[in-house]
């Protein structure tokens, strides 16, 4: 009954061009950070599939170097343990060139081989209009609440905040999302199955039943201090950018920061009391950093990751498309918007009639598809929306499109 | 036994060549902010006794301009008036070129004409080594404690807090120098004899009698709208650099700012809670101007304004005339210093047997010398004091200078 493992099962795997289970193999094998890994840089060079072919042929050129750089481990390789494991706990294992991979990651200087997921949601469209909100595990009841009001603005302006699932600032930021209630993703730095802290298996539980949870290390496995470091270039990469809301001096999460500067991320940090302990980090990262902007509030943050077209100037798209498959609540929501005016969000449940949540939550499709806008008089039409709804040739409003 | 007043009044100084009292005559017959007078423009082109020759003499050319340009207030002029009210009130009069005269003042597109100043410090010496400290004046707990405790711990570095004698920011900034103890200096918009606003009137006295308190204004002048604009131009350029604690959104504050940063002098400015309203202004401030600097502590702001040869590597002096003139308690605090090594203030009350007050004014001399420096450890000899002390051809600590 026994299924072959090791070297056995890299060959069929190899035989059969699976690069899929490969890649699996992979993120068991070689540590996130191995850059200098010898197997990490032939694959880089000759893809993964010739690369375990090297690896597995003792006549092949090489072959020494990497049997020696992948060391004990191959032989305890079992894949199939680690993909079963992972189906059983409701994780699958993307790759890129996945419809679901972001692209965004193909940036890294070194990617992840593939990424486990926990949850429902599609990972790259979940995390397109996506900002990490991040900082110290050992946070203030200021820095708790600070992060919760960024996390909140930025979901009801159709933003998905990542975080790290952590102590602190990540938790406070991952509350906040689903209290709202939005999806919000956990970058891990030990397998989607195995909660990091302990204490807060049931918030990551409830991150993957309602957005996701994503691991580079495979099912089963412990966090270790360089996974944690590589998970926060993860963090980095995923997003449009990075809000640090607390940090003491000398903080890790300053390595977050300095990596999503360097993809050319936004990186915004949050200001606190001077005599605060927990932002004297931050306030050091803003001393150090001309190119770090402060952000006080969401309105700031979109300022800073907002897209042209969407965010400050919806783009125009096919009307009628657009609006085809709008939910009733959305449709409703939008129906409640004046054609040229804002009106506040409070009025807005008034006028469609609906509680806060249902508006929330219709409020976020609409912006996501460019067809209302936040300004500080309330929620508005886009531009093109506006156009539409008033140009005569189209006419009456309750024509179109429905 | 009536006193000469208007033009006749003028036309004496005129003839005696008395600049001085024409400059004052000046500072009572223009607005300070009338940049665009006749009489302010033919003064920069002709001197102030030519420009009132002219304003005099009904064949000159230009004179119809001139007399149009002060109107009425010429006929109800009368300098010997404000300045006996003035030594009165133990205020004296300081123009440009007084050994007393600030130049750095005249980097200012308009220079004041002259300042009125009350207070037993020289005004050039005490305003060298300034920054300014303001902020709004509907402050916050937290501002308050924040002024005071930078404008302490540059009181303790000899670096002098000037400002507005305002309620909030102001008022705390002034009370915190007052009790280190060490002098300040209050800018008024109204007369130096006019405590503004009237609640201040002890304070204001308090810091007259520690400190100085000067304005622009004649003796017996109410503040107004402009004269604030006006006065807000010499905080800025009196100071090496303006820091701004609080600030609500669309702060008069940020015009001070503005005006130091054109000067060319540092613009720091103090981070707070998010969601505190006087902090507004602060994070928009840092937001929209990259070239005014976070600032969180006294160090902070010292590494800004501080002079390379005093704050950061201490210019070799001649030792034996720098300590030629130290009073008694000054010396015994340097001879409590130890010649290699920090020694944390707390010890060095000890050491030098006073108390707290007086070694903190002490050390003031001392760091304004070049002669001792401030570390993160404590106080230590700067490097040319410790050179002089430890150079063997010397001799003996006791047996120089002395």
């Amino acid at each position: 009954m026994s299924r072959p493992r090791g070297p056995a099962q890299v060959a069929a795997y190899v035989e059969a061009g699976d690069e899929r289970s490969l890649r699996a193999a992979l993120c068991r094998l070689l540590e996130p950070d191995e850059w200098t890994n010898e197997v990490d840089r032939v694959v880089g060079v000759c893809g993964i599939v010739d690369a375990f072919a090297r690896l597995l042929d003792p006549r092949a050129a090489g072959h020494g170097y990497l049997a020696a750089g992948l060391g004990p481990r191959l032989d305890e390789l079992d894949v199939a343990s680690d993909l079963g494991r992972g189906a059983a706990r409701g994780a699958r294992f993307v790759i890129p060139g996945d419809e679901e991979w972001p692209e965004r990651l193909d940036l890294l200087p070194r990617p992840p081989y593939g990424l486990w997921v926990r949850g429902e949601h599609h990972l790259a469209e979940l995390t397109d209009r996506s900002v990490a909100v991040i900082g110290s595990r050992a946070s203030s009841a200021y820095g708790e609440r600070t992060a919760g009001q960024l996390t909140a603005g930025l979901a009801l302006r159709g933003w998905t905040v990542v975080s790290g699932g952590a102590y602190g600032i990540d938790a406070a930021a991952h509350r906040a999302a689903l209290a709202v209630p939005t999806p919000t993703v956990a970058v891990l730095a030990s397998g989607v199955d195995v909660p990091y802290p302990v204490a807060h298996t049931s918030l990551i539980e409830r991150i993957a039943a309602e957005g996701l949870v994503v691991s580079e290390q495979p099912p089963g496995d412990a966090p270790r201090q360089l996974r944690f470091l590589a998970r926060n270039r993860i963090v980095a990469a995923l997003t449009r950018g990075t809000v640090v809301v607390e940090a003491g001096p000398r903080s890790g999460t300053a390595t977050t920061a300095r990596q999503a500067g360097s993809l050319g991320r936004a990186v915004m940090v949050v200001p606190g009391p001077v005599d605060a302990w927990a932002s004297r980090g931050c306030h050091e990262l803003l001393r150090k950093h001309p190119d770090y902007r402060l952000v006080a509030s969401a309105e700031h943050v979109v300022e800073e990751v907002g897209l042209i077209g969407i965010d400050l100037a919806p783009e125009v798209r096919g009307p009628a498309r657009t609006r085809d498959g709008l939910k009733i609540n959305t449709r409703r929501v939008l129906d409640a918007v004046p054609a040229m005016t804002a009106i506040p969000p409070g009025r807005l449940v008034v006028s469609a009639g609906m509680d806060e949540q249902a508006v929330a939550l219709a409020l976020r499709d609409l912006q996501r598809m460019g067809l209302v806008e936040s300004t500080p008089a309330g929620v508005r039409l886009s531009a093109s929306e506006r156009a539409r709804r008033c140009a005569p040739r189209e006419g009456a409003w309750g024509t179109i499109g429905g």
